[in-house]
């Protein structure tokens, strides 16, 4: 458990009693395997050299003495699994030998921060082949002669940010090369193996657990941060997950239509109303693999028939879309297919009107989905390589561009299917008034949902060889979402 | 409550019902015209111009597209108080105006983050003379001719990181001075406004109650996670208190003597066992102003006779030292005092031996408590002032030169207060071995004592006029802790 006990020196990773047990040598012995393979068929042999990235260090809140609790840097995390700070690590392409570099810490370490560990230590907790300090990186690399250090350089595709290079003293002394690591770590952390499948299946059953309590909690005049502080304290009490992996989204009323709410100018603050539809869009994060869910329900427990309206073509668009999921399948085609259920049933309501697909075509479902359907899952909860090299590129059209991929499915993969449905004023009422959009709009439908806010559901799901599978389990039907809030046991058994 | 909710434009800042409402202009009206004076003293009047300050932006987690829930610039809050991302704030010397510069939003913002609010919104909420768009910078400043643009620049004297200036297109037509606004506004910080302790004191309530809380709910078996997770969980739901100043230390057993247990590599993430004592150092934040409060206690709920003896020894230290503040003492002194009591207990326990005046020479106490007796507190938990031209010298001896100031108090200022006394085997068994040290120590009661850990207690405490009040409200005697774990109310009446 805790490495700080000092007694074990095992490679397993475990918060605690219950919480999931993880052998790192299980999980980083398969991937660097998986790297290394990639990297190989990437590179001439004759270049065949060390790949060298460089962990994360500690960072301050401006300058500030403030330190937030260290998270590894992903692609770091993903290839050695280190949890202290300030390591760098090394994977020989030529004979998968791993190596890790550790800072040398001073005793006054030993006050503040805990019992130093030396590298006889890190090896067995780590399961590589060698532990170095860091002031010897130079040295050790000169005698391992590599004929270049492949060096991670590259720019995520959501974020727009560079990767940091590892640099140390001496580097000039070797051949650097660029363009192999960050393609052949980014192309494998797409795929995840069954190991990281296992972590991100219990990281979705604490979050499900967590977001019935929710459900079951919420009550008309608490706030929405209550939501949030209901949800965190289970995902770390029940699960052992200290961090939410991104902000948590715990909407109320209209707010539900702001995509990104919760944000400090708008910090989950309002107080919840009786007839508001709720959107909660949080998840947890265990040995940094993130799971990311979102319910939608009414605040009271009973949904309203626009409610039951809005929710059943949300919820139309997402069985749709697990259903339609296979390997070759195209991700724009699934948000294409999320539009039509959704747009079917806004028109069975009485809410817009005409064809549904000149409604398509005329980019209509964007004015109710401005976001994409969903994103790839893992370390990352917007998961690398959506986009590169030789992969379909963004569609520059409304809805369609926010979409982090454009993708052909394939088995392994992990995307999230988050349909949803929102009355967004700053979106429909200059569409009330577009001589190309307000056709499609009946006005005073649109008009009388304009406070409603909007529904979101969101599942975390594997493609596996034959179509897919939901990680998530969280009631969704309005049956099952009414009779959970009611106090019925969820799962049903 | 919710500036999202549209409704309300007012200058308050509150989360929630029952939570505490601050009045912007209450608050940062009077705080600037301090610093203001303070600025107008450090200046010939012919110098008086335009302070500028950048606020905070977001961040990214390394290259990911995660970003950290924003939080403001601490010298930014304390002068303007915005808690939107990406503002530019000034204030004119000459006439006392305030001026907020904010970004100019994309449609994108209304769809992903809220409502776009305009100047005369945000000149409201932030109480502030007028509000501009940040590209316009150049142009609004140029029209004031300030004979200078007084820019933040310096150092932290605890992280040693520097400050942020304020830049824009244009800014090479004005005159820039850098010796004024960081030297104002941080020995402005030092000393509270009223306003300013009445948001400390609330955060010292909240933080106070969540540490019952922690104790009721601590037995052996559970995870010191979980006393983790209650305390934050409290904080928030019941103070609206969303973020932790400081990662919280939730140390049982022998972790107790590691000062800042709970880390990323030692997460608090050990089983708490009978017998251990428990060391809890945890704050929370209300509108950026922190508290931080250790509590100390036996796992099981009564304490054994070793245990009563090393608390009270501390407790003696804690008592003591915020009976002998007052203005014109010197911080250094206090934690002789500190050490002094400390060491008197142990003496009197038959743990050292020896003529204590001798001990405090040969800096006996610092093995046993190897930190500083307290640092200021406010926006940063490590407030800022604490070394700076002018003032008393860091002492470069062991224990004092890790004290964060070395002060004469003044009214006004906030200093915690917390001794602690640690058996650190990194420290401890060396010093069984020097020829200095070792004839100090009792060999045999030390070595008993090795796997104790250790107490600390700390208190958040105001300097007065005429001698100082504490802020914080946890059970502190060994009856009333061993009476609150067993369900006895607090506080008492």
């Amino acid at each position: 458990m805790a490495s700080s006990s000092g007694a074990m020196q095992t490679d397993v990773f475990q918060m605690g009693p219950g919480t999931l047990s993880i052998s790192r040598a299980d999980l980083h012995r398969p991937i660097q395997a998986k790297v290394r393979e990639r990297c190989r068929k990437l590179l001439p042999e004759a270049q065949h050299g060390v790949m060298l990235l460089k962990g994360g260090g500690p960072f301050n809140l401006y300058s500030t003495d403030m330190e937030g609790i260290f998270r590894q840097e992903s692609y770091f995390h993903y290839l050695f699994g280190v949890e202290d700070e300030d390591f760098y690590g090394a994977l020989d392409l030529r004979d998968g030998r791993t190596m890790l570099f550790m800072p040398r810490l001073t005793e006054a370490y030993a006050v503040w921060m805990g019992e130093i560990k030396g590298p006889k230590f890190y090896q067995q907790l780590y399961s590589v082949d060698a532990v170095h300090y860091a002031d010897e990186l130079a040295s050790v690399l000169k005698s391992l002669r590599p004929p270049a250090l492949h060096m991670l350089h590259g720019k995520n595709t959501d974020s727009g940010t560079t990767t940091e290079e590892a640099s140390f003293k001496g580097i000039e002394d070797f051949s650097i090369e660029r363009d192999t690591a960050f393609a052949a770590l980014t192309e494998s952390r797409v795929i995840k193996t069954p190991e990281e499948l296992r972590i991100m299946q219990y990281a979705n059953d604490i979050a499900s657990a967590a977001h019935v309590e929710v459900m079951r909690k919420c009550r008309p005049q608490r706030m929405e941060y209550h939501m949030e502080s209901t949800f965190l304290g289970s995902c770390y009490a029940e699960g052992g997950c200290r961090h939410a992996p991104y902000t948590p989204i715990c909407a109320s009323g209209p707010n539900c239509a702001v995509l990104h709410y919760g944000h400090a100018g708008a910090p989950n603050n309002r107080e919840i109303q009786n007839g508001d539809m709720m959107l909660q869009d949080m998840g947890c994060e265990y040995y940094s693999y993130d799971s990311d869910i979102t319910c939608s329900f009414p605040a009271c427990g009973r949904f309203t028939e626009d409610q039951k309206m809005v929710y059943n073509a949300v919820l139309d668009a997402h069985i749709s879309v697990i259903a339609a999921m296979e390997p070759g399948v195209s991700w724009p085609d699934m948000h294409m297919l999320a539009e039509r259920c959704i747009l079917s049933g806004l028109k069975a309501a009485g809410v817009v009107t005409g064809d549904i697909e000149e409604m398509l075509e005329k980019r209509i479902g964007a004015l109710f989905m401005p976001h994409g359907l969903g994103h790839m899952l893992g370390i990352d909860t917007h998961d690398v390589g959506g986009y590169g090299p030789g992969l379909p590129e963004r569609i520059d059209k409304p809805g369609l561009r926010s979409l982090r991929t454009a993708r052909v499915l394939e088995p392994g993969m992990v995307i999230t299917v988050e349909p949803g449905c929102y009355f967004n004023p700053c979106l429909l009422q200059p569409a009330l008034k577009n001589a190309e959009q307000a056709p499609f709009l009946v006005k005073e439908r649109v008009l009388s949902l304009m406070d409603f806010g909007g529904v979101r559901l969101e599942d975390d799901v594997i493609v596996t060889e034959t179509g897919s599978q939901s990680m998530t389990n969280v009631p969704r039907s309005v049956r099952d979402v009414e009779a959970v809030m009611a106090g019925a046991p969820w799962p049903r058994d």
